[in-house]
């Protein structure tokens, strides 16, 4: 039966030991169970991830046996600090056991944070109090034992604090009019709060960790680009100069990093022609991703392009520009390489003494050769590739697109990674890990600031919903940063073959609004390049991969002003920022997906709506969580679409939307937050 | 760019370790990640649940970089047992990474399992060689290759395997044809998987436990009781004698278990008079949860109701017919209980030196005292409240209900259900903890064998579907034994107020139907007993909680007849005998609820349809996965109402059901697994 039903119970305050060990063990006096702590990656095994300026939420559940009143702090420090700041948890809702608090980091590095909760005898008897009070039960005694609480706590007390809470203690049960006020005082409720009984006091057992970066490590637009096809005259092959003087297209169209296919010596063994041929001509580049050559390896440049004095003038023009240039790093070596020659011990041998090649049966990559990992002469393999990192980062590149990582070790990356980041601090590696789930993510947890996604094949309502649901959701938003990418030099999706235009649109909307960091493989994206090298291929015809090719910028088809229109809304925009705060809207068409993006500040709202039909025309009405932007039920209120400057007045939850894709395929609307005072004649 | 693509991949078999320390941490040279295993309570902190003979379903992700091909085993023993069992786990989905291996634990106690998992490079030798083979691109360097490897594993090799590896490695090299045939022998595949490279081989970091216990642990029916209501003469009071007299009744019905509410003798000061009344006249008998007086506490029993020899006998008598019976263990005195003179020091004490009764402002229990289970004198307390338990095991008892057990400290349960068990492994714990999920889940993780759930208060189809998912999948499954009960003497929720007949049946078919164990409170329950204290109220009105009652068993509207042959079909049907195994089957209409529960051997598939509208007739169809019971997909199989013997053909996946209150308000169906080949003339 329940006399001490639902939110009676007894519980003497103090929890004073027993003597004997038998009954004494941690496990058996640990009276508050904190657990279900977020962030928290793998129960402290791996770093959660976060960005300067950006809150962290750490959430609980936090817990005794009956019906205590609990408190509970945040406890949170920079590695640099040895003190702890406190911040105290609130209630997620009332009456369960889900607590909240949030902090903000204001500088990189590590921070470290914890919880501790404790019980509040005295929170309790103000609650009791309280009721009884009200129905004109409250006794002398009830006083008495309020006193003795207060009490209890002005002796743990120092500072001001003290005096308030022993006089408090003293009045109490002198007058039950004054006992009342004293009880409903939150003043000195917050006083006693903080002078809490030590033995009543439970630290979560872990210390968790947060690596805080900055904020490009959450939020950047890449541009992918062939330098040796950015050459103005057909004549010739490009080379840093002409990506130098292609710098301000690219910037102006907002993006914030150059990516770069591998700049290094290309090996001439088993050199591929052009579509992937096995029999190249004397004037075939090669492939960029076959490095290496008696010229130079992985901290060479192909003379083709220029000199490593080039090479710094582009970095640094880029720079002037906002712009980054991200180098791709592929740690494999073609047969000519020098560490083929210089260190053998590197490499698998076959029996007949050949080094192996990498192989995909029955697909044979002969000018490829991976290195071996597992080597005996593993430590000088690893500080070798370790030191092309820091080679290029001696040369001003921090950003790095990872080629395959995930056919090298997990163990290899953290340490590397890890060895990286002690140098700069502000690296960013992108993982190109196009695999399963489980693998993906353990990239990004043993040290990846990003990664390549699943984007490019998630395409409709349900499947982009459920993706980026996972995606920014705990727990792997605390660990996995995506990057979505239309297309990529490997991937032209049968989607994307068809080449609409509306569809090469829709996709750019969502790649950017969906996720914090997006990129395009340019210029053919913005050009609507779309021919496949067959039609159940998604490799591109005439692929930039193993032929120079030639773009017309000028193309009037080009996207480049929807792109400069979404680039801007996204540094506009704090809510785009992120690729948290993502909320699913309900809309009446399976045809329009819509969502919202909320800035952690709750002060920026984008909506986005986009037609996921590129040939007819779609319209719904679309439900809006209006009253959680603070806006009343049936408020009026403004949203301007950031991609075409139109401006729209909605009312209510639910408006309607309609989407002609040769007109209009998306709309990022931005919300104005402030309500429509003055009513129009028909409202 | 992707040479080594989806499925490509260069890794050297062998995992070498190199030489200095900087690169030779545990974690640098993990190269086999194994995570996400399951069952799993919070990271090995607590044990999950098993039964005997029910199989234990572990699952985990294993993977490593690259293309490797990988095995793994399920380790698993007996806590007896020096030697680990192993038994090979297989992938759930080909080409991802989630294992899977089951065991059937044949024993009590605790079993522990972990995980061992591998690189076989043989393995990843034949799959690329039959790739190679099938296009004619195996080179003699290939056979070379396979043959090092098999002799590789001959080295590690005894026994007869020994032999045949030696054998096939140096035939390998010789004839391509032989060859082919060595490359596809699947017994020298296993024979190979098994020698394996100690230096590929990981294990999981944890051993995890799993407590199995009989099958009443988790399979039992209970029936509640107030033996002073047993009386066949309204003239007077119940005892033991007449509970024994009622046996046949109860057993009749199919119970396990027979639980009556505490038998101790009964405080009298602050006695309660019926309906709770504070002003109790003389002859008011009390209420059996005010434990204690001057005869005796929770060791004696209320001389009204017999001796300690008429309950041994009871015990016995009820033993004879299958039946369990189940004491109450409500840990609170009754102001004259012997404790509360004897150990003061076992109470909290209020500034004016009384003992503190138990109060929910501003309701005031004065009737009965908690203990203060953190008093200074705790050791000598917590050894008292467990020899209860050991004192009432002395004398036969197995079954106990607890009372609130969320108003004493989670540790006083570790520590005392771990006590209690030493003695008799059989005894099993249902927790009355009507509360907080947190709360109730943290209870059956520190040992409480089964809990009471929040059915009473799930009513309809979305809530009842959310709910019992969660207890039947993991992790919850792992841990929490849910026991449904439609009411309880201080349950009576309003949609049991209105009384209608569909509405009781209604709820003992759920009850029974979607958790392995359930009880109900009668007689109250098979007669249809639902008058309450005032209509907002879940008191019953005149309970027995304060008064005696007489029922009239006889009654022709009496449920026993349906009540039989629910727990008949739940004796004759294993896949009602877990509370796992549960599957919501879609149907067109919210007012009907369907679900199968198959066994885990796949051999016993029962379908439940009931309708939740106690007036009005529902129909719908309703979709069942007829092909994952082995049926073919348009297959004619028959369905056994197991409520009243009725069978029905149905066909294919989709069929009709209509349900009529006024006549069945619920089918229990067992599906006949063979197929009706004997096709109709109109089939």
């Amino acid at each position: 039966m329940n006399p001490q039903g639902k939110r009676s119970g007894h519980r003497r305050a103090g929890g004073r030991t027993a003597g004997k060990k038998s009954l004494d063990s941690p496990n058996l006096r640990q009276r508050l169970v904190i657990e279900n702590v977020r962030p928290d990656v793998d129960g402290g095994r791996f770093l959660s991830k976060g960005v300067v300026g950006e809150t962290i939420s750490v959430e609980a559940d936090i817990y005794s046996h009956g019906h205590d009143e609990l408190a509970a702090d945040l406890l949170y420090r920079h590695e640099s600090e040895s003190e702890w700041h406190r911040a105290p948890m609130q209630l997620v809702v009332m009456d369960e056991d889900r607590w909240r608090c949030e902090f903000n980091p204001d500088e990189r590095g590590i921070y470290l944070f914890t919880i501790e909760a404790w019980i509040d005898p005295y929170a309790r008897w103000r609650r009791d109090f309280a009721v009884k009070a009200a129905v004109g039960e409250a006794s002398d005694l009830d006083l008495q034992v309020g006193a003795h609480l207060l009490n209890q706590v002005a002796e743990r007390a120092s500072g001001p604090g003290r005096r308030a809470l022993a006089d408090a203690a003293e009045r109490l049960p002198l007058d039950s009019a004054d006992a009342t006020n004293i009880a409903l005082d939150q003043g000195l409720a917050r006083e006693a709060r903080d002078w809490k009984d030590p033995l009543l006091v439970a630290r979560y057992e872990r210390e968790l960790s947060v690596l805080v970066e900055g904020k490009k490590a959450a939020f950047s637009a890449w541009y992918e680009m062939f330098p040796r096809s950015a050459s103005p005259d057909p004549g010739r092959p490009g080379t840093f100069r002409d990506v130098e003087a292609r710098l301000d297209y690219v910037a102006g169209m907002g993006f914030d990093v150059l990516y770069l296919p591998p700049i290094h010596p290309i090996g001439v063994a088993y050199r591929k022609g052009p579509n992937s041929s096995l029999n190249a001509s004397a004037g075939d580049p090669g492939c960029p991703w076959a490095i290496g050559s008696k010229v130079g390896g992985h901290k060479s440049i192909n003379p083709d392009l220029g000199t490593m004095a080039d090479f710094r003038r582009l970095v640094n023009a880029a720079k002037r520009r906002g712009l980054n240039i991200a180098l791709d790093i592929a740690f494999q070596c073609s047969p000519d390489h020098p560490y083929v020659t210089e260190h053998p011990e590197w490499f698998r041998k076959r029996p007949d003494g050949s080094i192996q090649y990498a192989e995909n049966p029955p697909k044979k990559y002969q000018d490829v050769h991976p290195f071996d990992f597992e080597t005996e002469a593993r430590e000088s393999l690893w500080e070798e590739l370790k030191s092309i990192f820091l080679f290029w980062i001696e040369e001003g590149v921090s950003f790095f697109r990872v080629d395959n990582p995930h056919t090298k070790p997990f163990a290899f990356w953290e340490w590397c990674i890890a060895e990286i980041r002690k140098v700069d601090p502000d690296v960013v590696l992108l993982a190109e890990a196009f695999t399963r789930k489980p693998v993906m993510y353990r990239l990004s947890k043993v040290g990846f600031t990003q990664s390549y996604t699943n984007f490019a094949w998630t395409r409709d309502k349900p499947t982009l919903t459920e993706y980026f649901t996972e995606l920014s959701t705990s727990p792997v938003m605390d660990f996995f940063r995506p990057n979505a990418w239309p297309t990529t030099p490997d991937i032209l999706t049968e989607q994307m073959r068809r080449g609409e235009r509306a569809t090469f649109v829709s996709r750019l909307v969502l790649a950017a609004t969906l996720s914090a960091s997006y990129g395009i493989y340019g210029p053919g994206y913005e050009l609507i390049e779309h021919a496949a090298l067959d039609p159940d291929s998604e490799e591109f015809l005439n692929s930039e991969k193993f032929e120079i090719r030639h773009w017309n910028l000028d193309d009037p088809r080009s996207l480049r002003g929807e792109i400069a229109a979404i680039n801007r809304a996204r540094h506009e925009n704090v809510a785009l920022q992120s690729s948290r705060g993502l909320r699913f809207l309900d809309i009446d068409n399976d045809q329009i997906i819509a969502y919202s993006k909320t800035s952690p500040d709750k002060g920026n709202v984008i909506v986005c709506v986009v037609n996921l039909d590129p040939k007819r025309v779609q319209e719904g009405t679309v439900r809006l969580p209006i009253t959680d932007w603070g806006l009343s039920k049936g408020a009026k209120f403004r949203v301007y679409d950031l991609l075409n400057d139109a401006a729209y007045q909605w009312q209510g939850q639910s408006n309607f939307v309609r989407l002609d894709p040769k007109v209009t395929t998306a709309h990022i609307f931005k919300v104005d937050l402030a309500e429509v005072v003055r009513r129009s004649a028909s409202g």
